[in-house]
């Protein structure tokens, strides 16, 4: 999940995004998702077996109109799953390619043998191979208008209540919905809004909350700005003082020059794209908050154990230096990220992972239902001020997409922050993790509850367990595991 | 409500009810709404005073393309509401002129001073002067695409945000929706599905259960047979019997003759209209069945006290009598209900009482989302067999509106049986009334509670207080009023 940018580059952005090739140069913002190619690649990932299944979904399940159908591709594996209701765990596939989460979701597998689970893995509309109108899908505005999260819960419902009836043996079998980002959200929601299907929900660092007046909108950066604060001496400072070092130095075309080849970057850089040089180190500082996992990891690029460490270890200078020791700091740090496998050849500016199809869609999103709202003020973070101006981000999402976010919309869907009378949800936070900006963190009662993970980063308890989890981690999947079997114990004996 | 006719008439019925005037002379069906007109020139009505108000509502909530808005009416009594934070009595209209439903529901009038409640009245879109598209709204498939029940509750929802928001001192006040039949089921969905915006549901004679696979099809049926049986000896075997009287009769052109007169038929009668004629029958047993109330009132037609008991007392006839002395005790009993005031000039087929928009639109939302399968044996009931066929009705549905009913999706958006882990919503439900065939008849916690009113017929908790009123409704009017205030209180303290 991408958090906004200001709308200053929005419009670039997604103006960019739009053109071929899908280039985000100009993006002020953190972005999770979609990185499928590069994780499937690293060379830490397990083999996991699944069918590959597809089930005929509406097209709209809002409106009788538009009747058609599309394959909504799913995974399945039932190793586990020996007994007649025994429990299925269904991740609520987010906006990008199934099998990404499917490989990134280590903690269904560690746990699919002790519950006797067979686990599923839907994806969401618009996304994978799931497409409502094929390769059109994203051609215009009226192919577009059915990727909304509610029609994404309505699949994931109609599939829960078609396996239970197709599959042999599972026609009572609890079904628990697992998710993160924002497929934790996904998870809350259909716990919500369909509890009838799912007996609960675990909600991974699920930022169900970071809508318009719910959440201050500067609190994702400030977080941001502590993990980089509490990794080494002066390091955030130093990233808040090498916004004026990048302005001072690209002010000549020597300097500019120079930070081409201090960077290693693929082209030449110009006075135009020094706010979109700019945007590309926000986005790295972002990203590295929410991968910030204690080993070695791929989920967004390759990466050492602990980065932001490694990245802070360029970044202890005192304030004497000069903006170009500084930025040589800086260059170093950001190439932790880029090269950490030393087979980069050059950075580029226009990406900080690899493009999918995923960040369209949820742009398309953020310009819709899940308007996010994002604030900078460059003293409580490290990043230069920007505010939030949804009229400005309106008029450019009509300019885009041809339509209008509804700023209070998901506020009204989903509850807002009165969501007290739903029951079995688990929202657990990393305490790293920027998104628990919006996360939920407090008990609502003995059955909505928040489990936080301190030294967690993104959704740290999804992943398959490693020997450098940290206590906090083990801990809260063995609650969320008491928990799925409390819930499974009360749903058969009703 | 109607009920659904069997396909063989459905057909008939909807390509009248297209037809200029909406005639719907082949329906054998029960119909509930859409009355106003002669509701409101009944002598019994109270006057009850408000302020008509409109709000401007998205015309399509959960797709950004069609970004247009409309102006949805709702009216408002703050009479008792004098206090800060003090409760809302929201009732969620259903399919007709909320004026007409602001005039039927008497219970929140009566209960408004002890709650020191405000009375809000919200028209359900496409009814009354709630059109998205004005006088086209039901012009083509296109239009009506946003009739549907999720927008309808939407449009609930937002609709309360907002007067909590605009209303000085309602920011923290609690909401309780309330509504009957189709609109207690939108109640009870409101309460499922927002649970953010109304703190309790009261869903009176709501059958959120008269849905394909959750309740046999013939229930309904039996109820309105019982209600005859236990009115009057022979009653019910009687009208068994007429319908091939009927046929016998209606085979000879001076027994067609002889019916016309003896029914008093504003048009002669022609064999191509028997059908039509035993349908119109079939609805006005329907009808009386569900206003069966303890006193003179005026629902649907205006009627005597227990009009059952009274139509029975021409119907009390043994196996003996012939053909024609059977049907002309039909039609003395037939004229109880259309004729009680003495000022039917005739009688007409194709009316079972006056006609309204309103059952235009419920038929789209029967050929969509509300599929609500009826059938009869003869043998439990005392209708003629007709089986329900779900292809066939579909079929008929494609013909007239171009859409397809969708047979599982009110169960899957709404719970179907599977509703416990919903709480605060107090099911009511008429011994009497056939619709409680499809309603919540037990318990299912402290907070998820059913009411049973044994002597009610449809929704008569809803109505006002009457001297002839049965202690099971005055029970059941105290306990609704103890659940709302329990609510209330804890809504408070939160």
């Amino acid at each position: 999940m991408r958090a906004l940018p200001g709308p200053a580059s929005l419009s670039a952005a997604l103006l960019l995004m739009l053109s071929a090739g899908f280039h985000v140069a100009a993006l002020k913002t953190p972005h999770l998702l979609g990185r499928h190619r590069l994780a499937r690649s690293f060379s830490q990932q397990r083999a996991v077996f699944y069918k590959t299944l597809y089930f005929d979904q509406q097209i709209d399940h809002f409106g009788f109109l538009e009747n058609g159908t599309f394959k909504q591709r799913f995974l399945l594996n039932d190793k586990h799953w020996h007994q007649k209701n025994n429990p299925i765990l269904f991740y609520t596939g987010n906006e990008g390619d199934i099998t990404w989460f499917c490989n990134n979701t280590g903690f269904m597998w560690d746990v699919a043998e002790e519950l006797g689970a067979m686990l599923i893995f839907a994806e969401h509309r618009y996304y994978g191979e799931s497409l409502p109108f094929g390769d059109e899908s994203y051609s215009n505005a009226s192919y577009l208008n059915y990727l909304t999260s509610e029609q994404a819960l309505a699949d994931f419902a109609r599939l829960i209540e078609n396996l239970k009836e197709s599959i042999s043996g599972a026609q009572n079998s609890p079904v628990i919905a697992i998710g993160g980002s924002y497929g934790g959200m996904l998870s809350a929601w259909l716990r919500m809004k369909y509890p009838s299907v799912v007996i609960g929900a675990l909600a991974a660092s699920a930022p169900i909350w970071q809508f318009t007046d719910m959440v201050p909108c500067g609190d994702f950066y400030k977080i941001v700005t502590q993990d980089f604060a509490n990794s080494g001496i002066n390091c955030s400072k130093n990233i808040r003082r090498s916004w004026m070092a990048v302005n001072n130095v690209s002010s000549t075309d020597e300097g500019l020059q120079w930070l081409y080849k201090e960077f290693g970057l693929c082209s030449p850089l110009k006075e135009e794209d020094v706010g979109g040089f700019k945007g590309w180190l926000q986005e790295t500082w972002v990203n590295l908050a929410m991968v910030d996992y204690p080993y070695e990891a791929n989920f967004l690029q390759p990466l050492p154990r602990w980065p932001i460490k490694v990245v802070c270890s360029h970044l202890q200078f005192d304030t004497g230096v000069s903006d170009k020791q500084l930025l040589h700091g800086i260059a170093q740090a950001v190439k932790v990220y880029y090269n950490y496998t030393g087979t980069a050849v050059c950075l580029n500016i226009s990406q900080t992972a690899t493009g999918s199809l995923g960040i369209r869609g949820w742009f398309y999103q953020a310009c819709t239902e899940m308007v996010m709202p994002m604030c900078t003020d460059g003293i409580q973070d490290m990043f230069e001020p920007q505010v939030w101006n949804f009229q400005a981000f309106s008029d450019e999402c009509y300019e885009i997409f041809g339509v209008r976010p509804r700023e209070h919309w998901a506020g009204t869907v989903y509850g807002g922050k009165n969501i007290g009378s739903h029951s079995n949800i688990i929202f657990s936070n990393g305490g790293l993790d920027p998104w628990m900006s919006g996360g939920v963190t407090k008990n609502f009662s003995d059955s909505l509850v928040a489990i936080m993970i301190p030294d967690g980063a993104h959704h740290l308890d999804l992943r398959y367990n490693n020997q450098y989890d940290p206590q906090t981690v083990i801990r809260a999947r063995a609650l969320e595991v008491q928990y799925f079997k409390n819930w499974i114990k009360h749903s058969t004996i009703t």
